[in-house]
């Protein structure tokens, strides 16, 4: 946990946003996934930079390659969740002096594997000598104003769902991190779903043509957190009532005596998307994410009243907003 | 100087790019000051990411309003070389966890003032936490594919010039670092050449529209290595015959008894443009920056020999490949 002393990540960006000057009509409201500059014609210029540091983001067992096609792959979630297709990227490299030529070319090899997977090019970038190594994406697309799904559209009575189930990453997380049991079989698929995520890009750009949602979120903080994060933007609650989470993830629960729930809920770089979608259009948005070989679940609907609450065996509780925190940070 | 077991930024570059798919058609190729996506009807959407590291970038007695702010400016440098007008940025940040209120306030005024003195707005950004001060930039503009101006133009006969006079920021910064003599009145001007560098945008897009550049970069890699690097890609070599330096660095120079040109030519972080122009179109060039409140000085003339030398006072020596090493590691 953060101690008082620390800003905290949203205190920082809320402090900085105060010190900047909104460019007129933003087509996107600072905070959501991604920005955006319109072009005219209904057309949006879609930027999003995020950046993967070595101290914080990269656990022990996680090869350059990895790290540096996972930092590719967490923005192209952010593009999946609003539904834009990357199409070409920069990175700009802090690197420690001693690197070697083997080192650079994992990064490299792990860079174009990130892009090349989801139909992006890296165009460009920029290296410089640091302590720690950043890899620090910046990535860019082409959508239309009228399928950009943003955080803030949910309504009361519409259906929330999910890309996917959840908890492997904070079970996998755990066992790279030493701190937990776990057994042959299970190892395996935990560890991997930390090394080699995957972002939803078909099933975003199917949901996103579909216009059948009314916000969409990537889920790489957490559930919880991108749950109270459409709530607090959307100005909506949510009741969850059924909460899909892996199931690795819950015999290794079982294993170390953890909450499966927790688990699903609070871990976090899990790379799903988060919508919420028009009862009437519920089908609709059901059949576009299956034609794109996905599958969308639905966990809940969203509800007037502003909490966002679990509702399992007849058992009422909240859900809690927290985030997920970086595996340094929480071990502090 | 970087010891033999160091890659160098030139090497890694290269190491990387020979592990990247290149985009078919890419409008600008690796390595140029910026890169382009192509939109269409002539129309590029232009990118730019460059980071600014604490540990070799900050020097003691910069603030972090300065190092925000220059973060800023670095980066539309590259698109004044380029003649693109800069429209909105995004920024990645790694802050220590330790960063008060105070510094992450200041952190967002540097970036605004940056942002805004050249039209651009910050429409978006991450942070996360890191040990060092990290602040990625990223930019975005359109630009006409016919007026945007490469590095590798350059033809025998062009002559070769330069927005401003060189050498001010070497001598800045060695009286920051506490490596150098210094007057009241030397220190103030050369140290604001350090912490306060303006891009040369109006010049740049005078230059662009005018139609009569070959070649051109933005020198804040240093001038000579600025040179080498259009030599490099555009094939030729230059004969200086002239190298404005500017008079502080030269007051500068005499006082610790180093050599001004070398203060000019291997200096950095100054950002100048340095352009080539057809012979026959030099008056427009001249009069286009001067109508945008500027002043293109005739410095030399690009040959065919593919070699850089300085002329002056009738003897003749090369210009040595040498880049602007950072602070830091040209210390050790």
């Amino acid at each position: 946990m953060k101690t008082s002393s620390r800003l905290g990540e949203r205190k920082i960006i809320k402090i900085l946003q105060s010190h900047l000057d909104a460019m007129p009509k933003m087509p996107v409201p600072f905070g959501d996934d991604v920005s955006a500059y319109d072009l005219g014609n209904g057309k949006l210029a879609v930027l999003k930079t995020d950046m993967l540091v070595g101290l914080t983001d990269v656990p022990l067992g996680m090869s350059l390659w990895h790290a540096a096609r996972k930092a590719v792959v967490m923005n192209i979630s952010d593009f999946a969740a609003k539904g834009v297709k990357p199409l070409a990227l920069l990175v700009s490299l802090g690197l420690p002096a001693s690197i070697s030529r083997e080192e650079v070319e994992e990064i490299g090899r792990g860079l174009n594997a990130g892009a090349r997977e989801y139909g992006a090019y890296v165009i460009g970038g920029d290296t410089g000598e640091s302590t720690d190594l950043i890899i620090s994406i910046s990535l860019f697309g082409l959508a239309k104003k009228k399928n950009l799904v943003l955080r803030s559209g949910a309504r009361p009575d519409d259906i929330v769902a999910i890309t996917g189930s959840f908890g492997k990453t904070a079970a996998g997380l755990k066992i790279l991190l030493g701190k937990a049991k776990s057994t042959e079989t299970l190892r395996r698929p935990l560890i991997e779903s930390v090394l080699m995520p995957h972002a939803r890009l078909e099933d975003g750009l199917a949901l996103s043509l579909s216009q059948a949602t009314s916000a969409s979120i990537d889920s790489s903080d957490g559930l919880a957190w991108s749950l109270h994060e459409i709530a607090r933007t959307s100005k909506v609650g949510f009741l969850i009532d059924k909460l899909p989470v892996a199931e690795e993830a819950i015999r290794f629960a079982t294993l170390n005596g953890l909450d499966a729930s927790d688990l699903a809920l609070y871990g976090g770089e899990e790379y799903e998307i988060v919508v919420t979608v028009k009862s009437k259009f519920w089908e609709k948005a059901e059949k576009a994410v299956e034609d794109a070989g996905g599958k969308l679940i639905r966990i809940g609907k969203v509800t007037e009243e502003r909490q966002v609450l679990l509702k399992t065996k007849g058992k009422t509780r909240a859900i809690e907003p927290r985030g997920y925190e970086h595996f340094k940070t929480s071990e502090q």
